[in-house]
């Protein structure tokens, strides 16, 4: 069978859902999704990197349920609450006008660069549903060429998962890493980093250890 | 295999989801579907017939994005839009909450008076979503003691699925149909209702009044 969402294969047990209720369930979320931040917006967010580009709308009562950082902006009445006006910091009218476009649809094209802006985006504002959706895709992209940059971002913002699996692709290139620019502005900004992967290589390899400790000489009680 | 949302069986060919993209589109639906009606709402509704119950807040972002009544009523700037204040005829306070929770949440626990109250608010302010939900309920849950209610009402509002579902359980029903108080005043309020349940029965048996036609003494070219 294949998945009418992801369109993948999948086997009889990983079905979950009739065909039925998968229907009812789209037409919610095109339902639910169909609120469009400029209506009737009461307030206005600018992107600091990018304040000329003017401004990105919105509704308070959106941002405030779907991210709690909104919330205690606006309940607390801080001064951005008070003007209707908002600056975020570090980021770019399209990351912002993206972010905000998500809190309102669940819905983004990713790439590679988006996904590393708006992962950093919901973890300031704490948008869980928009931080899995990014983390999933970046483990989902992993590869040689950006797992030293996407293992630096995910060690910035304590996500675990995106850590591991970046440290598995990197520790499976092991031969190439120090070859990598990366890798020596790495040892430099950050050699905490540096270390963690090659203290994960060596317990990863710890069958390879055993074998050498055994050849050699000091293992002479076996 | 079981439906993970309507808990119904189902066959592998009835299977349209994953489990991974089933969870993905209810995580979809719960992030959606938090705003809150109260939250910096900058519009407040009132039921006709319950104005003491109180207002029902509500934003006209969200109104205007799910019925194309409300869209009309806020872009052309009528009174009512200008006062931020809609008095909502011919309905209850109950159902006033739960068609505007409704918009919010794509989500209501129907009964067959709720599914038909708010059918016809669904109708009223052209919440197609709402409507196609009400109208499964109802054409579900018809039987014989709500079928002459229900096909009125269906008529009221040209729902053709209800009146053919209703049409069905009446004329499978036809020996008790007279003995009805529904009946009785259906020929006085609405005779063409009437014509049309002796008209769909006719058709329905048209085998039974060819055999009639066939015995009878002005069928004698057979």
């Amino acid at each position: 069978m294949r998945c009418k969402s992801c369109e993948s294969r999948f086997q009889d047990y990983y079905a979950d859902t009739c065909k039925q209720c998968h229907e009812h369930n789209k037409a919610k979320v095109a339902f639910l999704g169909a609120t469009q931040p400029a209506s009737f917006s009461d307030v206005v967010l600018f992107a600091s990197e990018d304040e000329a580009a003017g401004p990105v709308p919105a509704h308070k009562a959106v941002l405030v349920s779907r991210s709690p950082v909104f919330r205690a902006m606006f309940e607390n009445e801080m001064e951005e609450s008070l003007s209707g006006t908002i600056k975020i910091g570090e980021v770019s009218y399209r990351t912002l006008g993206a972010f905000v476009n998500y809190l309102y649809t669940a819905e983004v094209r990713l790439d590679q660069q988006f996904a590393c802006d708006l992962f950093v985006m919901a973890e300031k504002y704490q948008v869980h549903h928009l931080k899995d959706y990014c983390q999933n895709f970046l483990v989902a992209n992993l590869n040689w060429d950006n797992s030293l940059s996407t293992y630096t971002l995910a060690h910035r913002h304590n996500a675990k998962q995106i850590i591991d699996a970046a440290l598995t692709v990197i520790t499976d290139n092991m031969d190439k890493l120090t070859s990598r620019k990366e890798y020596a502005k790495l040892k430099e900004k950050d050699p905490q980093l540096v270390f963690e992967i090659y203290e994960v290589f060596l317990s990863r390899h710890s069958s390879f250890s055993c074998v050498r400790t055994v050849s050699s000489d000091d293992c002479d009680y076996w």
